[in-house]
């Protein structure tokens, strides 16, 4: 079992199944009884001389502590940054450059945190040590919902099937509702109550996707309703950030409603776990609340340290140190986000290669975008002897440059410009590729930063196309390409984005 | 004797005994003659698995490399964070969360800074492990005091008695001045000397306080006259920065006439203290005085590491670490600061409750006040079913409301508008309770921070009652509690603040 | 041999001789070979209870891990500060205090970062540890420059003799390329070959300097001429920052041409350096090249480890730790920048002191800044009973006060405004001392900041006057100043700036 996890990136809750959280329970429970009989430091020789780096991208005191804790207890050493203010990321450092520069510098294991989605699964193809997710953007902090399943499975007597836990606060904006309430799915006979406002409420995604997997949801009217039928209730901070035009004393009125309060736990029993911090302006969890028995949310934070403490073991526990390798992987070069299409015969392409006999065509861009797509394609040449000729054909207008190839800085920005354009490559007289290029539309999502060269990816998940790095869903578009050409593109993908 | 420190909370200098300051300057010694004989690490197995947390709310280097260096030498490790920015506490988290959430994190000792007076008391109650007083706002910074003591005695030869310590600089504004002389009040026959500016001087109280112990305090005309008569000069920096309306331009001209330079040096035997850092714009240490003999300040620095380590020695060398414990202090709660009033039968009550049987009714309040008191009122309403009337009668103006009772928020808020309201919580049309509700006046302390939900807390000290935080006395002004009501408040509260 | 480095600072590339740099290369490449077997923690015994202080006045990542990890393998410890926001630094003090205070903690070796120029050797002046210099302004950054030379000797077989090195990029402006060419100066037939835009190319001197030190330097047309006739092609980032009126758009297009793409490395064989960070917006280096067996600058990373365990092992292996020294060093004190000149008996004198028999009269001032050199003294007046008269003769304008002498501040302040006073000190009507004073011109360096107190210092570099601290050449310019007063001013310098 234990090799499940060595050596193993930590990027998402949703990596994990039934078996690997269990196991994980289990090695935090020992953790959690080794702390109290009083042996914390008992395991301090398994990770002497072991490194992990903390790579901060946004600064936090709470899970680098945490994991800094971790490290010590099991022997080992830590050292990074915390916040990028004066780092070399001020330079204009790629993630792929500056996760490499942490690996040549002899870490063992790196924590990141980083303001982009899927930003930690680049990290991860990069790095030729394990990483861990420490929150990336809006997207994934898998070590929190590891935390939150250790606390209920603890709480609960070492047990999480039948459990019946409510939610509260934020439901929409966060990514604790969702990550934790899909791991549970993984158990039997799970309960899920909540009661928000509407724009706070459980995504409707998430409701079918629980439904989908057995899991109970239901919506209540009230949060007293909630907390009457269940055994934990776990209230969020409502992520006032990502609400806009919605000002703080709205929601200070509507967490009046929800706020978890002495009035509203008279004579209840569930506990109440939060991930911490608690917004004291916002006060989602009255003052009063923290002194009675149901407050479970410090305990809660110090099982963090046993639940990386736990990982962390697994991770590194065996075994020797990883030397640096100064190649980087060659799978981080291209993407496999070319969509071939059929290459119809001269006469077809004679239309746009009257002029051209070697070079580059791009069609099928979308309306109003010939010029900006021009532009970019002028930046490309400058220094080279090249030209560029834009047609404005009212059927396809297209453009035809005599560079022989583009590169993937150049594709994504004419596909930030015009989605999903057509390439076609032109070697004398004939076409040698012709493909869309395919750009994940998450806009925050690090693929598609131009900057950081990260080659787009995706991967069939069942029926769906999903991006390797923020693993939202995509859809394609095209004005052209045929429906055999999709399948083909989809048959072609890996079936998991950990192939 | 050593039992005394053994996990105990250091806050402030004057929680020290002569006995237990010789007590220390006799550990720093050891610490001293240590390093002077080339053992430093020699005690590297007294604090081994032990952690210090160094929570830094206003960044520092000089104090926490000196904790740190300390914890090094004794076998110990440390973390924590220096600066708020882009920490949980932009997230509007209180002291007690964090500090709880770094006891959850397994430190054994909390070293902290914070810009609030009196945070380090709260941090102390708060926390499950020692807490020592890293500097909180204006209030003290004791391990400074501590290691100027240690400087005085060894460079004193072993001895505190008799001393002759002159003052310069800034005696006003900095904490400095009053802990190392308070310190030093202990010993028998101390004279303390001082030249300055009147608005730069020794303040009348601490003159006072000093003078009553039994210590010398003269005030001299020029720092030269000071010199001849002193053992040491203490020097410290101007604080512009709590002098609204005075210029840097007015201080350098100010301070020509206080610096320590080489002409008021001349034939003069006193050694140089300094606190550090000196001000090299101001340059109250003339830079050719760190080269003359009198020049004792980076010694007074190393022995900042003495002192540390000789406190942590004795707070943390005996017996094992200490488990987290994730329920807070029942303390924490609740203030003592409700003063009681009688509560005079029906008829008084008529007046107001002619048409409240169940609510609160708040009076005595300032003049002008009651339409801000009911708009704070009206926010406590939000999301209740509630409804307030106010009821000016010339008299009394006074609020009522059908809320049952109010919260610790709530009333701070009232008295932060309205100094000292009386509260009535009114049941089944009669006063159950009737209180004048006391709030510490000092605008910099922490029980005056709505968000910090820190209860108002007072001690008897003498005839005085001072905040439980920042330790500021407080003077009871309300115009409607008799005599005897005060008598009987001040009867009630704890003789110590360390109860 | 190892005595060479044994608690020697570290300060400019330029100090190490042949065999120095030989042997550093063999100790890194014993580094190298260890980890490269699986040994990386087998030295942890060397540097047991030793610790390194980095002070880095501006944030850094890169060299600051990598000593960290440095120490971490070799057994030792680190604390320190990295960007001053904050820190004392923002409170006024000065480097000589902030120095001075890291060695009263106990640190074995300090590496620091300063923005000013000279900085550096400053510190190594003040410290009673050995400083390495982490990066001073737009002078220095050894350990670059040595790991640079490590990473060519190991890739090249364990020899430096007869390599051929391409530099592109930014010659001009960084300090790398002048560094590492300097240092490779040392070895027998180097060739030096290059290709910029003009306003990025060698310097003159610089190019001049090699020549004379037979390296053979070539300029070529194009990178790929370049390329085709060297082993390694080290490529630096153009410093944008030090370019006024030259934009990002300029440069993106003057890079077109130089940088390091695939078409230009069809068919050559050369490696490419960096010293990293690459810029990911002007990518000097294409992304594609980071996939082809030509790039080695990740390795050149890692080996960064092996320089600094190799530099660290060197100075720091042997002995045990040095106590700290509360006194500073005597040389801290005074410049060697007094220029005397002959006091050429009463008549002379006369002229100036007929109403001055006690006191300082200066002259040969700068035309126009009567006014102003009178404002600098009015202020030293400050406080003190002095006058202080203006004359403007026409032959002489001077400013005669009857303050006894000048400190090294006010002297400062005054060359400031006229550069190379004549300085007369007059006691009972005789002139007893007559200089010029002289100061070094580079406005970056750190003898020129007032506040610092750096005393101005100089070294004879052949027929050269060099500045102690940022080494650049002085020449004397003083009016009147004779030439034997010069020879003779010179001939009194150290030979060399260790001395």
């Amino acid at each position: 079992m234990t090799s499940t996890f060595q050596n193993r990136d930590i990027i998402s809750i949703t990596d994990f199944s039934r078996e690997e959280i269990l196991h994980l329970c289990g090695v935090g429970k020992r953790m959690y009884e080794l702390e109290k009989s009083g042996r914390r430091n008992s395991l301090r020789d398994v990770l002497k001389y072991r490194t992990l780096s903390y790579m901060f991208y946004e600064p936090s005191t709470r899970t680098r502590t945490s994991f800094n804790t971790a490290m010590r207890e099991l022997g080992g050493r830590y050292d990074g940054f915390s916040g990028t203010e004066g780092t070399s990321v001020m330079k204009n450092e790629t993630v792929r450059d500056t996760v490499t520069m942490m690996c040549a510098n002899h870490f063992d294991v790196i924590v990141m945190r980083h303001p982009l989605d899927g930003s930690l699964q680049w990290a991860a193809d990069v790095a030729n040590v394990p990483v861990i997710n420490g929150g990336d953007g809006k997207n994934e902090h898998p070590t929190q919902a590891l935390l939150d399943v250790l606390t209920l499975y603890l709480l609960n007597g070492g047990d999480l099937d039948g459990l019946r836990v409510g939610f509260g606060g934020d439901l929409s904006h966060g990514r604790t509702v969702r990550s934790l309430s899909l791991a549970l799915s993984h158990f039997d006979r799970i309960t899920i109550r909540w009661a928000a406002e509407d724009f706070l409420g459980m995504p409707k995604d998430l409701e079918q996707l629980l439904a989908a997997r057995g899991v109970r949801v239901l919506r209540d009217a009230t949060v007293v309703e909630v907390m009457r039928n269940v055994d934990f209730y776990y209230m969020t901070r409502p992520q006032l950030e990502r609400m806009p035009g919605v000002t703080q004393k709205d929601i200070l009125g509507i967490m009046k409603r929800y706020r978890i309060d002495l009035d509203k736990m008279q004579g209840i029993s569930a506990r109440v776990l939060h991930p911490l911090p608690v917004n004291s302006e916002i006060a989602e969890i009255d003052y009063r609340v923290y002194f009675t028995p149901a407050q479970a949310f410090f305990a809660q934070a110090e099982f963090g340290i046993f639940t990386r403490k736990a990982l962390l073991h697994e991770m590194l526990g065996q075994g020797g140190y990883q030397g640096f390798d100064s190649r980087l992987p060659a799978g981080l070069e291209m993407g496999n986000n070319r969509m071939a299409r059929g290459i119809r015969g001269v006469k077809q392409q004679s239309m746009f290669i009257d002029k051209i006999y070697n070079g580059t065509v791009i069609d099928h861009l979308a309306e109003g975008t010939l010029r900006a797509v021009d532009a970019v394609l002028d930046l490309v040449c400058r220094g080279h002897s090249c030209t560029t000729a834009v047609i404005e054909e009212k059927q396809n207008p297209f453009i035809k440059t005599n560079l022989p190839e583009l590169t993937e800085r150049d594709l994504k920005q004419i596909a930030l410009i015009s989605p999903e354009p057509t390439v076609n490559y032109i070697k004398d007289g004939k076409v040698t590729e012709k493909f869309v290029y395919l750009l994940c539309r998450n806009t925050n999502c690090i693929s598609r930063t131009i900057m950081e060269d990260v080659p787009p990816k995706f991967y069939a998940d069942g029926d769906e196309i999903r991006c390797r790095y923020c693993r939202r869903p995509y859809t394609i578009r095209s004005r052209k390409a045929s429906l055999e050409e999709v399948r083909d593109f989809q048959g072609g993908l890996p079936a998991d984005i950990l192939h």
